[in-house]
């Protein structure tokens, strides 16, 4: 259900006519009620024009929002003062759709870069997706978003605290140009718990930071990425301190790396997802950083695509992470199988390694033996798919 | 001739035995008297063994050479202890062939990560090796250490100065694991001209981040990467300052430059040249960080190996290589189109910019519009090939 699993949303997804293929490109999420409204953007100095009018609209809203509109199929990026213009239209034909304030209204747009947005299509399927709006309508909108993306995306999670009972649920997008910097995709999430608007956008950065900037399909940092999340109290559950903004905060993380797991596993041309995780670091920094680096590389990407338990090549990754390691004290595991041990010493089953990493899910594991911290994130392997997706992607 | 086109330098390239396909395996230079000898090596902090030894190697001889021993087949790193016995055994095997003392015998290893070297085979082919060195071996010596590439990598510049004629000529191995930190591949050259070792290794570590730190190829760091110079001086020419400096450290340049864009353009499968020059920038390392990130992208990668304009990836690219920039004063251009102008203003012909594509040489140049300074990188084109070769390269 998603964006509508929680009390007081509905959502809807339309073919407005802006991509291509008739599929879904439209999408329209609304609360019943003002939600408390924060958001996450690309760090990338180039970008897309929803970007800065949702900055203006929660700037003026003071961080309440009831609306978010969504399209597919052009990501109103490089469009410049047009795209801009584009842009508030597209609010503002959803906003008197709907009855509300424009600023009251968040607008997100994913697809092609530098071509302008035929806002037009989305001014005239207004009606019919404030129309289709309905409270099991969190399928059709998180349908409605994807690109070159093969699964939809959404994650619930249903929380009982002494207050009462909320849901925090959530829809993605993924599939290229992802890599963390701040979001990198578009996410929405919305929840029935009250929370104030600071306390919202202080937990969605902490829980972005452990999820969606620990996901990388192809480094490359997108114009347009953005996860937004409305809570609007409709729970009756006031979240935004004690326990209950931890069971909040707590739910909101899982959604996310849910929905972030989700981004990495259905990443152009993926057949595998990539977990990496970095244990025995001296700090959380230091072990984020390699298993960044483990994550980026091509070179440990097709290694799990072909199903070669390459260890060297985690460990050359390993190598190039800008962080202090000693090589001969590294462990290497591969879905539970330690295919390198401290002292540079490795005996195992070659046959056994492939068949593990044929697995849906590869664990790769790093203990670098020198401390107690951790650090996870995720990616999928490399195959001969993503070129073919992305050496044809506009024609 | 590479490595032997400057007087006083002889080499061979014979089939030892360490990898599997019968193609020569085995490199040796000599020079036919002491050399001054400079080297810079890979920044990944998991280093082969051959590394470290040739670190004590120039210590102990003050940064003097007479001999270069190079494998391919078998890259000698993650083997520990073991290991750097193997890299000993083989500089001693060729100092007592050529009648030298060991610490005068550079080595270097590339291939496969994370198995013993099998140094035995060396041993036993130095004999062969030793009586093959001759003035005409340059080839079958860049021809020995080539792995996956598809071409040998040879560039030559003869100079004339008032003091007297001197050459300089190299040799290089590329192909997968390649970027910029250091020196990112093996490259070896040599010089008849006289350079104080000193002089030597700033000359070498200028011209270097001049040249191989300006390429990638997939943005994975070799364990393995080292470049090597030895300066004979059999020219009679001293060129440790001067013209005679300035002379020799444009040359140098010049080798390295030539033989980092071959390394580029023969990246595993490369089907192109991609020649990243951003100008317009406030500084040297603003263009430089812009032209690396660019460089970098699976995602402008895939768009030139399927002719396909997308400069929006290109502008997205920039936009996250960490530089402060102005996205609506950029121009870019591709093979001298004018596909991005100022304002986000772009009008081209989408079948004239696909032909252009299709060169062999694809120069995609970025102007910040920002200031007078700029910074040229190389890379290739992304394809399906590449999966297909690192799918299965320990298989």
């Amino acid at each position: 259900m998603s964006v509508t699993a929680a009390r007081g949303f509905t959502a809807s997804g339309v073919y407005a006519g802006v991509r291509k293929k008739p599929k879904a490109d439209l999408a329209l999420i609304l609360s019943d009620r003002e939600a408390s409204a924060a958001a996450v953007f690309t760090r990338n100095l180039v970008q897309a024009a929803p970007i800065g009018v949702c900055r203006t609209c929660l700037e003026r809203s003071g961080g309440r929002a009831r609306a978010v509109v969504v399209n597919a199929g052009n990501a109103n990026a490089c469009t410049g003062p047009a795209g801009e213009r584009a842009s508030w239209a597209t609010v503002e034909a959803a906003a008197a759709q709907l009855g509300l304030p424009p600023e009251q209204v968040l607008v997100a747009s994913t697809g092609v870069i530098g071509q302008q947005l035929p806002f037009e299509k989305l001014v005239a399927a207004m009606p019919e997706a404030a129309a289709g709006l309905s409270p099991e309508g969190g399928i059709a909108a998180a349908d409605a978003i994807l690109t070159t993306d093969t699964r939809r995306k959404e994650s619930v999670r249903v929380v009982e605290t002494a207050a009462g009972r909320f849901t925090v649920g959530g829809m993605a997008k993924g599939s290229g140009m992802i890599h963390p910097d701040m979001a990198t995709t578009l996410g929405f999430v919305t929840s029935d718990a009250a929370v104030e608007p600071s306390a919202l956008q202080a937990m969605l950065s902490r829980a972005i930071e452990r999820s969606f900037n620990r996901v990388t399909v192809d480094g490359d940092t997108s114009t347009n990425d953005m996860v937004a999340l409305l809570a609007n109290g409709a729970s009756g559950v006031e979240a935004s301190k004690g326990a209950e903004a931890e069971a909040f905060e707590a739910a909101l993380t899982e959604v996310l790396v849910e929905l972030a797991r989700m981004v990495a596993a259905d990443g152009e041309g993926a057949t595998r997802l990539v977990t990496v995780r970095v244990t025995g670091a001296r700090d959380e920094q230091d072990a984020l950083a390699i298993s960044r680096t483990i994550s980026g590389s091509p070179l440990v990407k097709t290694a799990v695509h072909g199903n070669d338990a390459n260890w060297g090549r985690i460990v050359a990754a390993a190598g190039r992470a800008g962080v202090a390691l000693e090589p001969e004290a590294l462990t290497v595991k591969l879905n539970g199988l330690a295919v390198l041990e401290p002292g540079y010493r490795s005996s195992y089953s070659e046959e056994e390694a492939t068949e593990l990493l044929k697995r849906e899910e590869v664990v790769i594991e790093v203990d670098l033996g020198a401390g107690p911290a951790q650090a996870t994130t995720w990616t999928c392997d490399l195959s001969k798919d993503y070129v073919d997706i992305n050496a044809s992607y506009r024609s």
